[in-house]
């Protein structure tokens, strides 16, 4: 295995010596590369270019998607996706040039200000003058490459050195000399206007496009990835759906990578040290149905790092975190931006389980070689601290354990469908509205989370839903993330239990009221059937559900596969 | 908004000015003075005299209450309410200086001795030697604002330097010489023992009683806050009523504010910067119906504060905490102890939904002038770091949700009322015990969280008041603290609609019942009423309930009323 | 109470001055010598033998247990009980010295290597460089008490110093000179490697079999402990019964301290440090049914240690913490290593509660002379902060407010029983299949946490199990720990109050569904009786289950006694 990884690492650098690419960024994918028509030796304007156009395509993810017309945008809409819903302030006229931002913005808004004046965009010359034995060296490599950007993208003279990134270069233009208007020029920057400077992170994250390719379409392709975690939130339809847009833009607030950065690189400081921090992910990667900070924190890992990480140089580049920065223990950063030995902006290149077992293809294809060589890549990133026989023994407990949650969750999920396929959920045939449009009615599926109208959905509907979308997720990412209260007892495994005992009772209940109706059916002398409608709701029209039901099995699966094409 | 901030500030100068208030305390509201019948030049004796006047009298809140007569202190109540509950200890009957205080309890209790030690209490020396240029030089006029206070109060002779706080001076009497005698002398400091020296603070903390005055009574007058937080504790019904004396201790353990200065300025180095910090807040403002710390710590503003807050020097004052003190992002004290600019010890002056926004009349009050003027500050605040359309566009969002919040639990709560108007809920009509007294029996009522006997509360009556006084609390709290997961999925909209889901099916489940043994009924030749009971309860008396579920309706509503109105 | 204490450091030094033992380790119970048969003279190498005896004794705890025939371990059990697992790696034929392992691995675990030089244990020179004047001077004692050992053992000559403690010493032999091979030598360390020259801690450690021994075998004897906790695991039925061997090893992930010292103190710096912060125990000692770390980091106590426990000085010694570290609040180590005034790793010496108030004859003894003694010993710890009437005054609290909790857990558990004493449980007489073996039928056991079938368990009887094995739990915990909302409103009294109100409602439908298939027997014209079926379910065979149903009550408590007798 580890032969492999010379392996791998010897062919790529004789790819790269092959592609006799003086301007490649090495850490950007072929497969990026390809998609975009490039070859390695193309010069930063050009990757630029073709990024920025696939980036800002709406055929390819970029604004409100095909369910656009289901909604509108609320004041908030603006900031989480402005390429497509800002406007420049028409209340705000003045013009101002790059001190005057500086200097009435000290009052207007004082600690956007004194943040950046401690980032390294205020302080250029500081990052010049990094002599090699300073641990962050490496910063002055990243500044030379960003001028060399510039210089390719015409923004920049032969020569010339960028003295500052300040309020004007990321809200109007970078490196602009003149005064902005405020009500024409302003913008709000997207993540190919940090793409300009930072070429490489943003080129290592669009390439999360190219490599998460799954091998049957369980996600469709590039997804789940930052790069397209807009186009998962606007194209799954109950966020287009529901009327509570307000509810619906929490959604938002972190499926927005996609359009900026500053979800991890908060503003205006834009710290690398503070997004290498296992915190900088915890707002969004938590919760009740992926809660990867939770397994993550309780863990030996977590705890290690909440106990220690205090001592560390979380200045030093990720590369050199364990070996200069006196790192002990791993990171998010540390784990999900490591590949075969590299690290990059690209997260998803190790993706097996994608955190939710129970979406179709996803079980069945963990022992696929797609899969095994992604094991693989795992098996590197462990043994920096662990033996490949330890790596593998969790790993294989890893994939084990979530299948036996897997299982656990089909029993009850089985009983469930049995009883809906028989119409007898609790008010299916006589009080169970469709959801708004574009949602479609159906059994068991991602909306009825979101959405609920009389009784759509059933309770032990939504309870084996539940079980799917939030426990085995969480089962997974508990023995994903080695924390064993997160997959034993505390969630996981103990959860379903319950879920499964409830699910038992209930169609235990619902049966002993069904053969009681029979018995008072035969005492008031009627023919019993399974279409025999309760006789509290005899007079209301079954309407056109009837038909759907008898594929209920078929439409579970495809509501939960196109659920998750649509989430990212 | 701005100008408006500008406005303020004149008029706040200028109604100093016209005081002609050499002696008044600026940041103490004109509320308080007109409240207490002084003018702002009063002494800070004169102050201090009338502040305590209103803190000890048991009209105004001192003391076990108006259901004092219902429940008996606990050995710990002692320490809870000192001023009502604590005797000396009369197995010690040492006499002491102060110096043997500290001599004898370096072996008695000798953490205490080490925390005062380390207090300015214990080195008003090096507070009297600090350096203009130290950003902590504001102790150094705090502590001649003390002197000048005890001078005034004669405690402290003209010219005379306060040498040390010890134990001494806060157990006994401040500046005591000679010796006391534990078993007659010793004292708890209550809150106003702290104001003599810190007398700024106490009159801030007790301004909150006059400026947190609703405009329908939608909660008593000056709450919720801390200055009459153990009012609001033993003045709730249930709180009173319950006989696991222990178990209601677990509520006097945060709401004793009103009492004490310890909950957030622990013993005994009572350090600011410590109570600066949101931990501070953690122990009381969480858990399952206020998770502001939770809502707040999983943001991205609490997870900035805990990735780079250990840089940052929390020992400056709250004023300068952004500008010398490093601070990017914001914390609990930083938000809710500024008012339009100004820090001080009243907390209250910007709350609108005070977290509950199902107690009647808050929602409907939300866009009134009240409100909208209290959103204005808050605009205040958040331009600290923001621009004023994007905090508009937050707190609009923020609005809206907690609406979609409370309409959802509107729906559930309709269902439910219906079922108890018709007498449905599982046992209603036969084994629905009365609560102790005080207490009373009521539909939906905040007792039934904390007390329950054989079927009060029904189960789906319960669900209903945790929906409202839980999942909605949470849902508007997240949405406060900018915590996605906190209204959308994890908390909030998420568990509200599972709840909203077990609602309908358990009311299609009664009902289906009821259908059923309707038909039994005629099977068996009965006649079907509304009031028909169960069989197997026939020969239970109803009682007096029959009368009180006509008004079911308007009880819950007073029900939710009456519980605000007492509590913190 | 306070004299008490000296009296009893008083019978310590005498009964240390009667032993004349030079080599006794003062720190271990004379339980511990009697129990091995030694006196308090015993040299090191006869304590580390009798010890080891033991420790590896099948009988007396050691490998797989009694129930070893039921279950096969997985890869990863492995290094759970490498004692019984491990075998060295057959891939791996090279042969290595001392430095060569250190060279090897700097390229294949490279993160393993940089941890180990940062430890004590490659620098021992620096240990025995440290000045009288150093806080953790005392680490320079500790390697004087190793090589003393080590020279007992034969394993270091007379006058020669330990060089290092490097990979060999541990994974081949303490203080090895020549090659190893790790296809033949390779050990995984147990704690017996490391009590050879950490001979105290593992003596202290083991000590726990013999000082936690229950007045009438309320749990086995020397349990709950780390020194018998993968006992506790392999010899839990359900444990032993699953299919699913994933899961369980999720309870052996925290269920192995018996076997390893890795679990606190981890691989490969072993700081000491480390181990004394409270995150160290957080990863085990937290979730649903033991949620220790949860109440303890939201009390006041834990956010102290979070806001301020960045500026203590961890490295100094536990007894030192206090007084030279700077500590100003109490951590796990803190108060649960400590015992009249004395630090060891033996934790059990004040367990009163266990945790689990339901387990028979716990609560039954809380105010027996064994008890109170042990309440003694916790003023003891209390009176480092507080005055012995406030510790009293809380601790009388934390045993009432159980108390109280215990009290409605009994009445839903008494409710539950009935039902199922009368088979009216969902499927109790029809679809309620036996467990796996080893464990057998029951009602409300343990199991059923982990394992159910069909209709086994059934809601309520789960909802209850878990009533006490979680919600009582932790109301106790958040008792113990002062964190008021962890046992009134968030978790403890509020969750069993919502518990009690589902199975109250739960029994009412019950009935009510009996109460309604009387009547319809009587129209179709059967006779009733208690033993009367479901009518879907009449023609299922009841089997053998009739029997013990009779012995409900009794089965219920020996079901709860024999699985804490099955659990550290």
């Amino acid at each position: 295995m580890i032969s492999k990884l010379w392996l791998r690492m010897v062919m790529f650098v004789c790819a790269f010596a092959l592609a006799g690419a003086v301007q490649a960024i090495p850490s950007v994918p072929d497969e990026t590369y390809e998609a975009l028509g490039l070859d390695r030796g193309a010069s930063p304007k050009e990757l630029h270019e073709a990024l920025v156009k696939r980036y800002k395509d709406p055929e390819q993810g970029a604004g409100k998607g095909t369910m656009g017309d289901y909604w509108e945008p609320i004041p908030l809409s603006t900031y989480m996706d402005p390429m497509t819903f800002y406007e420049p302030p028409t209340s705000m006229r003045d013009k101002a040039d790059r001190k005057e931002c500086v200097e009435c913005h000290t009052d207007e808004s004082p600690v956007w200000v004194q943040a950046w004046k401690r980032s390294s965009h205020a302080n250029l010359d500081k990052i010049r003058a990094l002599k090699p034995s300073d641990p962050t060296f490496y910063k002055k490599g990243k500044l030379e490459d960003v001028e060399k950007n510039l210089r390719s993208m015409g923004k920049l003279k032969e020569g010339e050195q960028l003295k500052e990134v300040g309020c004007i270069d990321c809200h109007a233009g970078i490196n602009q000399q003149g005064k902005i208007d405020h009500s024409k020029d302003l913008i709000m920057p997207t993540a190919d206007v940090c793409g300009i400077c930072h070429l490489q992170e943003f080129a290592e994250r669009e390439s999360e496009r190219d490599t998460m390719i799954w091998p049957n379409g369980q996600w469709p392709d590039g997804r789940p990835s930052h790069a397209l975690d807009y186009k998962a939130n606007v194209e799954t339809t109950i966020w287009a759906a529901m009327p509570q847009r307000e509810v619906a833009e929490g959604c938002t607030m972190c499926h927005y990578n996609q359009n900026k950065c500053d979800g991890c690189h908060t503003r205006h400081e834009f710290s690398a040290a503070e997004s290498r921090k296992p915190e900088a992910c915890a707002t969004c990667h938590s919760g009740v149905d992926h809660n990867n900070w939770e397994a993550y924190s309780m863990s030996k890992h977590g705890k290690i790092v909440a106990m220690t990480g205090n001592q560390w140089n979380w200045d030093v580049s990720l590369k050199d975190a364990y070996s200069k920065g006196g790192q002990s223990a791993p990171t998010c950063a540390g784990c999900h931006m490591e590949y075969e030995g590299e690290y990059s902006h690209n997260m998803v290149r190790k993706i097996r389980w994608a955190n939710y077992p129970f979406v179709p293809g996803i079980a069945e294809n963990i022992n696929s070689d797609w899969s095994e060589e992604r094991l693989d890549s795992w098996v590197v990133t462990c043994t920096q601290c662990h033996s490949e026989r330890f790596a593998r023994s969790y790993l294989d407990l890893m994939d084990k354990g979530t299948l036996q949650g897997l299982a656990k969750y089909q029993d009850a999920h089985d009983v469930v469908e049995k009883l809906y396929e028989e119409g007898l959920l609790a008010g299916q045939k006589t009080n169970r509205p469709n959801p708004p449009a574009p949602e479609k009615p159906g059994f068991m599926i991602f909306s009825q989370l979101f959405w609920s109208q009389d009784n759509n959905p059933a309770s032990m509907e939504l309870k084996v839903l539940e079980m799917g979308e939030n426990d085995l997720a969480k089962m997974h990412v508990g023995l994903a993330h080695v924390n064993p209260g997160g997959w034993t007892y505390t969630e996981g495994w103990g959860p379903m239990n319950r879920a499964y005992v409830e699910v038992q009772d209930e169609n235990f209940r619902i049966r002993e009221m069904v053969a009681l109706k029979d018995r008072v059916n035969k005492l008031e002398g009627k023919r019993t059937s399974l279409l025999d409608l309760d006789s509290t709701a005899e007079k209301i029209s079954l309407g056109g559900l009837g038909g759907g039901m008898l594929l209920a099995g078929t439409l579970a699966l495809a509501g939960w596969r196109k659920r998750k094409q649509n989430e990212a």
